[in-house]
C-alpha cells in the first residue's frame, strides 16, 4: 500500500496560508524559520527527522543534511533546499541562509531549543531574531477534508483491531502480550503500529492515567483499561480509551463508569464553532465532581488529533482555545481511585458546523463485559 | 519479565556526581532545573512523560502532576516531589518551586525551549537563570558495569533476532513485513520493540541512509541494508546494521562493501580511551576516501548509545569529545550510491581501558549472501 499524500498543490496551499497568517500575526518579520519536524511535514510534505524551513513573502528554502537529499528530492520535488555535509553544522549552516534574509526573523519559540537559539542569535549577527508562537499549529488545529479522511481511517483501524483482539481475550497473558497482538491487529490493517506507547492496565493500574503495560495478567482483576490508538502510513492517528470488564465488577465500579459516561456526553452535548474549549472541559468536569469524584479526575479533558497525538487545540481549565469547524479533538474523562482501578473513556471527535461528530462507534453506554477464552 | 532496575542507592549516587560535577563547573548556581525527561530517568528512575527536576547542594525535588503521582511514588521512593494539579500550569508550578532556591538557577539550554526560558524568567523573577550544556549528558556518556550490562543484552536479542528473521528470508514478503517479523522476533527475546524506527532498504533505497520501510519486496534486488536495534524494557538500546546480499551481487557491491568494511577496522583500530573522536572519525573517513567514495559517505561516524538511539559522545568531524573508558558508541561508516544501492555496517562499541570491545558477534568480514525462501 503506497503512503498516502495529500492532493496536488497541498503543501503549496498549506506554505501560502501560513504565509498569509504571517503577515497577519507579525507583519514585522521577513520570515519564520520553522524548527519543528512534524510543522515541516505538514508544509512540505518531508518527513526525515533534521531539518529547518525558512519561509516569508520573499523567501522558501528547506534546510537539511546529506542523509536525506534523496529523501527530500522524492517528498518535496521542485521545493528549494540546502543540503549540508557532515563538515558543516546544522547552526552554521542555518547562519547562511538567514544571511539572505533582508529583515528579521521569527524563530518557533516553542520548538527551538534555547541553546540554538542562543547560537543562532550570536552567529546570524546581521539578522535580528523575533518569537513566533503557534503559527503552524494554529493552521493545524483546523483539518481539511483530506486530514478528516485519514483520522477517520485511523479511527476505524484502531476500532476494529480492538474489537477482533477483545474478543480473542486470554485470561493467561499479560498486559505486555495483549499489546502486541493489538498492535499485530493494527498492522494487519494498514497502519504502521501504535500512535503511541498504548496503556493496557489491569485493575489498580488502571488508577495510573499514564501506566504503560506490564507482567499482570488479563483477568488478574474485574477491570481492564485500554487506552491506544493507530498511527497510519501518512501519519495521522487515532487516540482511543475504552474500560472493560474482564471478571467480578469491582465495588462502586458502575456508579464510576456511569460517571464518566456522563461526562463525556456533557462535553460532546456542548462541542460546537464558537465554544470556548475550556468551558467544555468545564461542563465535564462538573458531572464528575458532583457525583463526588473530583479529586480524582487530575487531567484536562482532551486535545487535538492528526499529525500527533497531542496537537492543538487544547482541552482544559487553561486553555484559550475555541472550538472551530474541522478541529479533531479528544474528549477522554476520567476518575482514577488509588489502589482500586480507573475507568478512562475517550472518543475522537470532529468539531462540524452544527456541532460535534464521534467518529469511533465503539459502544460506550455499558462496559463491555469480556468472556476470557 | 520485570522491568530490570539498577542496584540499590544508584540513582541517589549518579544525583550526587550532577551536585559534583555542577560545583566544579558552575560553582556561581545553587541548583540545576533538569528539563530532559531521559535525564531524569537516569537521575530518578521515574519514566514519565512530563517532568523536571531541580536539584543542587541543598535542594532535590521531583515536579510532575498529578497523572503520575501513583507511578512517581512506585518508581522514586523517597524522593520530594511537587505534584500539580490540572489547574496549574507547568510554569506556574515551577516558579513556585523555584522561589524557594536562594541564589541562581542553571537550565538546561539544549532541552528547554525558547518558549518556556522567557516564561520562567519572566515569571521567576527573583531567581536569576543561567544556562547550562550537556552536564547530565556527560555522566551518561560513561556508562557504569549494570549500564554496560544492559547493553549487552540489547545487542544480543538484536543479534538473535536478526538471524532467526534473516535465516527465514521471504522473497515475497516485502521491507514493512519483514520489519514487522523482525520485531516480533526481538519481542519474543524480551525487548519492548525496535529502539528506532528501523531502516530495512531493498536495493537503491539503500542508498537514502535514513530511509525507512516500504513497499519493495525482499529479492527485487540484489542487496538489502538492515538498520534496526532493540529497546529493552528497562530503556537501554541496541544499534546495529549489515548489508547482506538476497540475489545478483550489483556491479561494484563488493568493492565498496570491503571498503567500508575496512572503514570499520580502522575505527576500531584507533579507538581507546584519550583518543579524540573526531580522529576516529577522520581515519575511518580516510579509507573511504583513499577508494574514492570520499563524497559518498555524508554522515558522522557514530554517536554514544544507552538510553536514548543517539546520545553523547559524538564521533565526527565536529566532535570534541574524547574517548573514554566505558563509553559506549557506534561505528557506522557508509557509502551510498543514489539510483544503485548502499553499504553500512554499524557495530555497537565499547570502550575499554585497552582499547575497544565489539559488543555484536555478527560475522561482517565478508557479505551475508542469504537465500530466499
Amino acid at each position: 500500500m503506497p503512503t498516502p499524500t495529500p492532493p496536488p498543490g497541498t503543501h503549496a496551499a498549506r506554505r501560502d496560508r501560513l504565509r498569509a497568517a504571517l503577515a497577519e500575526q507579525q507583519p514585522d518579520v521577513a520570515a519564520l524559520l520553522v524548527d519543528s519536524t512534524v510543522n515541516i511535514a505538514y508544509l512540505t510534505g518531508f518527513t526525515g527527522s533534521s531539518a529547518r524551513l525558512l519561509i516569508g513573502p520573499d523567501v522558501e528554502r528547506l534546510l537539511s543534511d546529506s542523509r536525506y537529499a534523496t529523501q527530500i528530492e522524492r517528498q518535496c520535488p521542485g521545493l528549494d533546499a540546502t543540503i549540508r555535509t557532515q563538515a558543516e553544522s546544522f547552526v552554521d549552516s542555518t547562519v547562511k541562509v538567514l544571511a539572505k534574509v533582508r529583515g528579521s526573523v521569527a524563530v518557533e519559540a516553542e520548538h527551538i531549543s534555547l541553546h540554538d537559539f542562543e547560537k543562532l542569535k550570536g552567529a546570524a549577527a546581521g539578522t535580528p531574531l523575533r518569537t513566533s508562537d503557534g503559527l503552524v499549529e494554529g493552521l493545524r488545529a483546523t483539518k481539511d477534508e483530506w486530514e478528516i479522511e485519514q483520522i477517520r481511517t485511523a479511527v476505524t483501524v484502531a476500532e476494529e483491531a480492538f474489537t477482533e483482539t477483545l474478543n480473542d481475550l486470554r485470561g493467561g497473558e499479560s498486559e505486555r502480550d495483549l499489546s502486541y497482538r493489538l498492535e499485530a491487529a493494527l498492522r494487519a490493517r494498514g497502519a504502521k503500529g501504535f500512535s503511541f506507547a498504548p496503556i493496557i492496565a489491569v485493575g489498580e493500574n488502571g488508577a495510573c492515567p499514564h501506566y504503560e503495560v506490564g507482567d499482570p495478567k488479563i483477568g488478574d482483576a474485574g477491570s481492564l483499561l485500554i487506552d491506544w490508538g493507530a498511527r497510519m502510513p501518512g501519519g495521522y492517528v487515532s487516540d482511543l480509551t475504552r474500560t472493560v470488564l474482564t471478571g467480578e465488577e469491582p465495588e462502586e465500579f458502575r456508579r464510576v463508569y456511569d460517571t464518566v459516561n456522563a461526562a463525556v456526553d456533557a462535553a460532546l452535548a456542548l462541542l460546537k464553532p464558537g465554544v470556548p474549549l475550556k468551558d467544555v472541559d468545564a461542563a465535564s468536569r462538573a458531572v464528575i465532581a458532583e457525583a463526588g469524584y473530583g479529586d480524582y479526575f487530575g487531567h484536562g479533558l482532551g486535545h487535538g488529533i492528526g499529525l500527533q497525538v497531542h496537537e492543538a487545540a487544547r482541552l482544559s481549565s487553561l486553555s484559550d482555545d475555541v472550538a472551530t469547524a474541522g478541529m479533531v479533538v479528544t474528549v477522554e474523562p476520567g476518575v482514577y481511585l488509588p489502589g482500586r482501578f480507573g475507568v478512562r473513556i475517550e472518543e475522537d471527535v470532529l468539531v462540524t458546523p452544527a456541532g460535534a461528530e464521534t467518529l469511533s462507534s465503539l459502544p460506550r453506554a455499558e462496559p463491555l463485559r469480556l468472556r476470557l477464552a
